[in-house]
């Protein structure tokens, strides 16, 4: 029951089905990439920064930042249930810095749009949720880094902080994942109009852009929440490692 | 750490901060509820059965079924932890029942609505998401009614279903309020307009809704979610009932 976890050690053993799933949400994942840029490049004419095309960038970007690379970046710890947790913990921040970059860009795409268009900004639901997600996203980054990556935060805190940290990262993923769909459903009923009534090819595609989008968010909180696929608990890791290097240096081994 | 816990009996205590959190999504979803209910009555004309107005039926059924209804069952096993588990299921149970029924109500509200005014059915996202919660909520239901209400599921079978019934039924609570946040988008591009990037009151006013709508999902969510705040564990109650009298009617003592 009791699996001895040590930093670089690989003790413990992945569970026989977790790389299957792991395997289908990548699958998803990269599909909801490729379909939203075929979604804007098949009708929406594609990409480009410096036109009205720029518009596009929003869309993608978001996908692939705070949906793709968001999601990627909370299976970390399951995926790489082997490796040393501080290198896991890097890969986890790293992840979650392209994701936040690739988002900005995104959130640059479409004020700069609507800027150059005379569009008012900031009315609709779609961009009053992205707004939260995007200062939730980063007070949750800057909150995990001060906690767990920046030396020093006692061990009591951590422990404490953890619970938080991992439900509100869940909750901001799913909350993406709404407000992408909410995006998607914006942009279907400006450009398509009465055609969307019509099962015109845009509006199907898209569509299924919106499942896959949720399947995807759903394929993510399957993997979090298996209770079986966790890491072994704190508690066993703090009592059985043995790494006084990280301990003298303010950093407890056991820590996330 | 070990609570004995025996149909009827209340060893477990409360958590000190659980009853302020339910209290609070209550009042979430009363709020939910009743703005629901004034969006529809201040901006839309307030709801009839036999006339154009059959429409607003389905946003209000949805929200009081699918979204606070379907929330509060979710929430019983928490609520009433100190209660017979038997009597808490069969709450669960109906509740769910409720929801399904006023769902239903909110279903044939939009069909006869689209049917009377010659539009398309089943072509939105909305529609499909709807249409993809309601037999997720359907098959969900029986399943948790074979497995866990209906006499003679071995106890095995229970304890491998359970995760997957919980998993499940926080899955499809979460995309039913991302499929009511799709509906209140679409609604507002139909009916406002251009209106809508004027700040009019209706706009403001649906888009708190649709944070609130976001806001009872996280809370929900976070009681349910909440590892210190779930009944003890199948496992210890397994071992420490002695309730032989639903043990010879094939019914485990531990069930949930």
């Amino acid at each position: 029951i009791v699996c001895l976890s040590m930093e670089g050690g690989a003790a413990a053993s992945t569970p026989a089905a977790l790389p299957y799933y792991v395997a289908f949400s990548q699958l998803l994942g990269l599909t909801l990439v490729a379909m939203t840029g075929a979604w804007l490049g098949l009708y929406r004419g594609g990409i480009a920064w410096e036109s009205d095309l720029q518009f596009n960038a929003h869309p993608l970007c978001m996908v692939i930042g705070l949906v793709f690379l968001q999601g990627d970046a909370l299976l970390v710890y399951r995926v790489f249930r082997n490796e040393a947790k501080r290198t896991t913990k890097v890969l986890h921040g790293l992840l979650h810095v392209f994701a936040l970059v690739i988002a900005l860009v995104g959130l640059v795409a479409v004020f700069d749009y609507h800027r150059k268009k005379g569009y008012t900004d900031l009315y609709s639901l779609h961009s009053w949720c992205g707004i939260l997600v995007f200062v939730l996203y980063l007070v949750q980054w800057l909150a995990g880094f001060s906690f767990f990556l920046f030396p020093g935060a006692p061990f009591s805190l951590r422990s404490r902080y953890r619970p938080q940290h991992i439900f509100f990262g869940a909750t901001i993923f799913l909350l993406s994942v709404g407000t992408a769909l909410l995006g998607l459903k914006e942009a279907l009923l400006f450009n398509l109009g009465d055609k969307y009534s019509a099962f015109e090819p845009e509006g199907v595609l898209a569509n299924v852009l919106g499942l896959l989008l949720a399947c995807f968010g759903g394929a993510v909180l399957y993997i979090l929440t298996r209770a079986d696929w966790k890491r072994p608990s704190q508690a066993e890791e703090q009592a059985l490692s043995m790494d006084f290097k990280t301990l003298t240096e303010g950093d407890s081994p056991g820590s996330q």
